[in-house]
């Protein structure tokens, strides 16, 4: 359960939801092959990934799917409730707000801040920004999606990470400059859009 | 301008967006020691990456800003603006359609789409899906962005295909069957929290 490759990172997130999907379907057990078609990858990759967790396949049984599961939700950090807040009810914030991902998977969206907006947005009862601190004084708080204005995000990254909390979320088109020890995750919408557009690029000239 | 890393790929976008700022403060040139402590890379590692371009710093004077602009614009297949349309018009289509990414970045929104919604959202009258067909022969489309329901991807995703459509931004939460020749770059939220779940745990081990 040690030195995961960056690509083996990269596909646990996916090896879960495909796992999550086989539990829910009652299998209970899948081979490195069909795991291997839904991928797109040969199934030796498959084998090579798996043979960090903390089990094993049987040769010619395959893997047993409850299993699997929750040993990479373990590895995923998964095997108690993330708490997360919200700050910045804007566009994206709003759609965050109602979003299937805090559907019993392991997050919980716990209260959402905005500096200007008032109201409601989903179930939640906006906060101002200024209440965050006593909020998360109050409540266990372990990530903050920021989805504020970009001029903002390191004003209010500074905050939350003085507040202690170790993990963000960050949807705002800027580089947050957080200390050792803080982990942020970006969503940089545009620089995906751009990512395609290179590889459409190669793709036409091949 | 060939062979580019996966590790290089994934920096052309933030490349891109520091020289656009340094190109909006009128700046002329930039130090690789300047562009290194932004990315907090060395500065051996940038001038490893911008010697794939068809342009090349020069001792003591750092990179002229407007040329690597252009240049890393045209890598990334910006020299003409990219069409877009996007196909569902839920929570995330919604915050979409206002996204500042269309605002004169090199990609221009075109036409929204939807099953069930009619109305506006924006600025753009919503169409009925089954318009799609003859908007995309009308109207040359390079790019599709994708905000259906999960259930209802791959369907949208091989009927735009077969319109001829080249390049899928997909943000519903599966992964897509497409042909070879057609890009689909993914942006699973929900993947990426838990990849910073998983990266949270790893620095709590530390």
């Amino acid at each position: 359960m040690k030195d995961f490759s960056k690509e083996l990172i990269s596909r646990l997130p996916r090896y879960l939801r495909y796992f999550g999907e086989y539990v829910n379907l009652n299998l209970e057990k899948i081979s490195s092959a069909d795991l291997a078609r839904r991928l797109g990858v040969t199934a030796s990759q498959i084998r090579s990934d798996f043979s960090h967790f903390a089990f094993s396949g049987q040769q010619g049984y395959g893997y047993n799917v409850k299993q699997a599961y929750e040993e990479i939700k373990k590895v995923l950090g998964l095997y108690e409730e993330k708490k997360v807040i919200l700050i910045g009810v804007g566009n994206i914030g709003k759609a965050l707000v109602n979003h299937k991902m805090f559907h019993n998977r392991g997050f919980k969206l716990i209260a959402v801040f905005d500096k200007y907006l008032q109201g409601k947005a989903g179930e939640f009862q906006i906060r101002h920004i200024d209440e965050v601190d006593e909020f998360v004084k109050q409540n266990k708080t372990d990530i903050a999606i920021l989805a504020v204005p970009s001029n903002a995000s390191n004003e209010v990254a500074m905050r939350i990470v003085d507040l202690g909390i170790k993990g963000i979320l960050n949807f705002c088109y800027t580089d947050l400059n957080v200390p050792d020890g803080v982990v942020v995750e970006n969503i940089h919408i545009r620089d995906h859009l751009m990512t395609l557009s290179y590889k459409m690029g190669e793709e036409n000239k091949a």
